[in-house]
């Protein structure tokens, strides 16, 4: 059990001050973060503003102009005494998590790990920066290309992954040789400061507050061909992952005609018997509280406008009993494009379905928004997976699959979600610089 | 010789309509065009407002739906027709490039070679697109990572390289699977339109106008240990191609102590007996006339202010008798890091000399500005060579080298001068997107 | 029509010399061609022994002093030109072919193109050949790679592309920086010659006569999943292409049980209606000759073999009446592993079926070969798509396709064919040498 | 101090029998091992013939054949296991290779620190093997090419590093889902099982006996420009490692008329100073042993062989008295290319100075060899640097260094001594076959 607030959490983690060239600071002002499950209050916390975020950058550009001096090799090290420290201090971190987003444990620890590899995987690229020689037409010159490090990188995170957000720009950037200036969501600072912790004893580094937004509108397609049993697996895993409050999650599922029925009736069958509403900490849980009341009230907004348009309520519907944070998981069916939760992103445990006819269809609708960041389907015909795949304006697709992200994998979206490519062997050029050096007089 | 205007160019290539869709479109409005050396009117070109702007850039994407769909193989082959056609027809567009932007034809022969290599080197570059398979530890799962076209590329381009500076990104741009809509600088669209006309039996395309700016201030070292000939003569080249009118021309001369007075005294040797003022047709021109006189203003402001506080002509040093667009080859000792022309992009034919002591010092100086394009020096040891070169805050460095530019080779700049890298292997990577495919249910 | 012999072929390409640094060589000895269809003598070709051999080795490393020097844009523009002159030769170089193997015009049309387009994509490679730059732990050092050609290649090529074999080597030699030794197949002279003459001006290049063998029994598989249609068509293709004689040809076809019947019978009609023996000029002709009699003595023995081991033979079966070295399509069913042709590589127009039962045991029978060139199935299952493509012990798969050459992807085999990649982006590789420079002292 | 023989070593890492299938097995024979400094018996060792050769090879079989379907990042973790088990034994491991091998003990530490980072650097490598995704002019086909383990790999490898050069290809083996047969050498295999029996818990691996032998003849150059004190610096380090018994020691120093005789009284001087003869386990030792008295003859021949044509002996020229294994560190000066030294690998602490007169004759001299692996050269002028590091025929190039080896570099010879590349991102593909997946029905 859980007694709520920071009853179980690691004091000696739990950190409030703002951590700035390696020290602990305290600022000017403080703002209060609670549990959203509880209420609770879980502490004060450093209210940085302008002085504090200048003093921040001056610090980490200090920083820089040793630590681009430092070798591949060192950074590697560095990098992967961080993950072993995380691996180490794996409970205390996931129960921070819990506690300041609701999210059920068990997702918890998968996020410490998820977050964990991101600075193995960097350690392990640091070393793999590699420039080139280029051959030109002149033969009294050699051309050569050199990476090096941009310099100090402002990193603003969200608080759905309050630690795997940052660690996987963090890691990338130091990976690199720059220095960073991280702003965590002000929803979800302890994880961030429990990591700056857990660094203290090996990196200068420094932490700071602002904001950021990223949205999707991630289409779900299930075609004909598609195995039912396989696509509602992938539908719940997909959709329902932290209540439903991931840049990936599922917006709008799309179904066609002919195996539309059966997948709603098991999909409502499946949400019944595998979702358990609950405080995070509870064993069993697997959906936890969304993350604020004002996260509710967008929920209902979407339900009842697509009701109130002809959408029919599958199962769910409405606020849950647990308390004000809390939410039915709900399916839809007979859902049109004209209803709010076809074109805003929910961010919550709703999950709407249209029905089409045709692939060419499946794929105008899936198309028709500015964002693109994950998209899924459904199909067992080789041609269509290729086709489809190709014509989705997304940047990440799961075919047969509802959850993608891997570390080794790019991550990132086109159109209006379109900003490079975090993790994988891509994720670290974002902080390098090419210079190409011509070296004549030969 | 040249009777100025419009006399000697071709009239075929000599277009003054926007080019929309595939076809010649007028405009409500025009605008003049002047030869800056005679300032004979070579023709009123189509000014396309807000409107025009909006019909080709939904031309453009009409044509991408088509266009992304054209194996690489066809990219590369239309690229090469079109690199074929410019050679043809070479001297027409290096005579178009004269008229209108004043520089000698020499130079002019050796863009449109430069500007169709672009053109030659993207051809090979489509097919050499590669996506990726990762392997990752789901092993019920497949990652695959394809690359894709971004959409419509807007592209805006400056006046003195008026062919090449399209080139380089429409040749990548068309290469990816991409259309575009360009708009090339007022003062010099007679190539743009040409290149069009060129271009018109094989593809859909769109010319548009706007506006852009990209600034240097390119630091020439001159050590101790440098060959002070190999110096001077990159130092003219460096210094006074295009009459100074490149973002990459040296804008800062920094020459240490020991050398100094050996460097300036050839310097100035060589600038009387290898420069030559005149109209650009003119056989044996090396410097043609300034692009308008807001530019020769600009020169002689920064000589007046170098001399009022204290910098000394050794020679040139006022406008020359040629005509109002036109300003002598000068160059300043006894400069200091106050002077307007240390921290302000002359982009004209003016070369201010600092001396100094160290090598810190000459890198500070060097690195004592927000923007970071080119960088030059002359050393002739070798740890010395490496120090510098990756201590240079620039995007390109030319050691022992006054030339530098290279298709194969990644141009662009870091701080403020930088965004993204042209040519190159890498110029095409500004034209894909990523897109990861997660093939599951294996 | 075609009256056999040297009657429509360009005596301007019809070289019967040897190539030695430039220069058409007499040799002591002549061997004589012929045409394998009508038998008709084609010519004497120069016979070249051991001392010719040591000749041409000193004279390529002689060329290989200087061509080493040459800047890889010139060596792509050496390769360019070769191909510019193949397309402008192409009926007279695709009449030499068909001459000398027998192969239908139309194929040798393509292979033509097959064969110019390796010196097109080899000229591009030219130009990408890339060092690196390596980040070490040493401060004091700087890591490079350079990209440097081996010297002279030996090439040695077989008569059944007697033309893009060539190419495929030697334009990836040539790229390199190499130059090479050419020994044609002795059926099959006259296409190397050709290509020598075309190049004559172009380049110093060499000529010799040696021999080589590279085996395959490319299994083809059909489950019970397949589009039955597809797979006829992807059989008939990857069986009976220069009349089964390419490295790459089907040599043993497995069916799964639920669709047998129908595959077989489908096959025997597409056979019957689309394959047409003649003499390659002949309009229509699909089916030429083999290339002696040799080949179709080896074809008859596999089919009497298969047949007194219990083989039922659907269609063909023996020698056809055109002429000794021709032989009838052939199509058995019943075979079984214990006959000649299920473990030896006919390379002639016999297609032996095989019925299994599961998808284990037909990558176990597909894999129970020491060579492993190519191999194809077909499957409308995307899970068994992914798990038989993995499995396959070969270097390259058709997945529900039978034509799969192409320039741009990696050629080779594994196990006993397996013997580094030819064309794309690998295919260089074979032809350069790293050199690792560790630049010590600063 | 050190008592000689099996005194001070780790009884529970000193294995006598031959691991086979993850298991200890003695064979029928045995061998006898001893220190070569002091002679004493090191122990009997398991001889294996060919019929534990064929189990070996059956087993490793076996193991590939799950093996190869376990994760990427599953071998990486075994590796890195693996490397974390030989930091912490790293004292114990060097005190076996000090022991049979007779290299000084700080040597052999650097050795297992060496030796551990391939383990380290392919434990990486492992999850960085990338497939390829081309886009070819089909659009109906779809061109993969994925990346496969080769099978067992059989490791050979010679007795100078008994441990870094069994994880250098060990480790790019299994990093690449192969398993190995390893044959340590018969003088030194108490390393090679030490590591197995490291490894044992976490892996099934085998160990069997053959031979190998990589020659080289590296030349080492003092242009006039060189810093002298650099030039014998590295000098030292290049030729007198592990007493002259590695295969990229200097054998032939080639030093340029104006610098020579001061080159060579430094050199000799240093070598007085900083060379001390001695049992490696003896504080202090920086020559130790040759590997046996065959060794030491070679030595002697060479000596003998020079002085007889006209060499003159600087400092050393005789068997040293502490016992017969040993030898003086010798310095020869008026060599001529006629000597032995010049044209056989001494592998011993032999120094022979040739004196040169222009680049274009020490480049000759450097280059009249069949083989290739290493070479160093010192000058100070930029321009030669280039010239001369292009210009070597060999694989690894010290630019004023003499220490060249790192695991993120290439390693590896050209001519006679060129078979692939180990370490670096290249060392992984040897042991990777590519498979090109053509997708077609699309």
């Amino acid at each position: 059990g859980y007694a709520g607030g920071l009853a179980g959490l690691s004091a000696a983690l739990l950190r409030t001050d703002s951590f700035v060239g390696g020290r602990w600071l305290p600022a000017a002002a403080t703002f209060p973060v609670q549990d959203p499950a509880s209420g609770a209050a879980l502490g004060m916390v450093a209210d940085c503003g302008v002085s504090e975020a200048r003093a921040a950058v001056r610090a980490a550009y200090e920083a820089f102009c040793s630590w681009k001096e430092v070798s591949a090799k060192e950074r590697s090290s560095l990098l992967r005494k961080w993950y072993n420290l995380m691996i180490q201090n794996k409970d205390d971190l996931a129960r921070i998590i819990t506690a300041e987003s609701g999210k059920p444990l068990k997702e918890a620890h998968g996020e410490i790990f998820y977050s964990a590899f991101f600075l193995e995987w960097f350690s392990e690229e640091a070393r793999r920066v590699y420039g080139d020689i280029i051959y030109t037409p002149a033969k009294d010159k050699r051309a050569l290309v050199l990476k090096q490090p941009v310099g100090v990188a402002a990193v603003i995170t969200p608080w759905n992954f309050p630690s795997a957000m940052i660690t996987r720009k963090v890691g990338a950037a130091v990976a690199a040789g720059c220095t960073v200036v991280v702003k965590p969501a002000e929803d979800t600072p302890f994880s961030a400061l429990a990591l700056a912790e857990i660094l203290l004893h090996h990196a200068a580094n420094s932490v700071k507050r602002v904001s950021m937004e990223l949205g999707g509108l991630a289409p779900f397609i299930v075609f004909d061909s598609a195995n039912v049993d396989q696509a509602v697996a992938g539908a719940l895993a997909s959709k329902f992952r932290n209540t439903g409050q991931t840049c990936v999650c599922s917006n709008r599922f799309l179904v066609q005609r002919g195996i539309h029925d059966a997948f709603v009736k098991a999909f409502a069958e499946a949400m019944k018997k595998n979702l358990h509403v609950g405080n995070g900490f509870e064993e069993g849980t697997t959906q936890g509280p969304l993350i604020n009341e004002k996260a509710v009230e967008k929920v209902e907004k979407h339900v009842n406008d697509a009701v109130s348009k002809g959408a029919t309520i599958v199962t769910g519907g409405k606020r849950h009993h647990l308390g004000k944070n809390f939410f039915e998981p709900t399916l839809l069916s007979n859902v049109t494009q004209d209803m709010l939760c076809t074109h805003e992103e929910t961010f919550g445990p709703l999950a709407p379905v249209i029905k089409f006819d045709t692939e060419e269809e499946a794929i105008a609708i899936a198309n028709a928004t500015d964002v693109g960041l994950a998209g899924y389907f459904y199909s067992q015909d080789p041609a269509q997976i290729w086709r489809v795949a190709e014509q989705l304006e997304v940047g990440m697709v799961g075919v047969n699959e509802g959850l993608i992200s891997s570390v080794e994998c790019p991550f990132g979206g086109v159109k209006q979600s379109g900003l490079g490519r975090e993790g994988s062997k891509y994720g670290i050029d974002e902080y390098l610089e090419l210079k190409y050096v011509c070296y004549g007089g030969l």
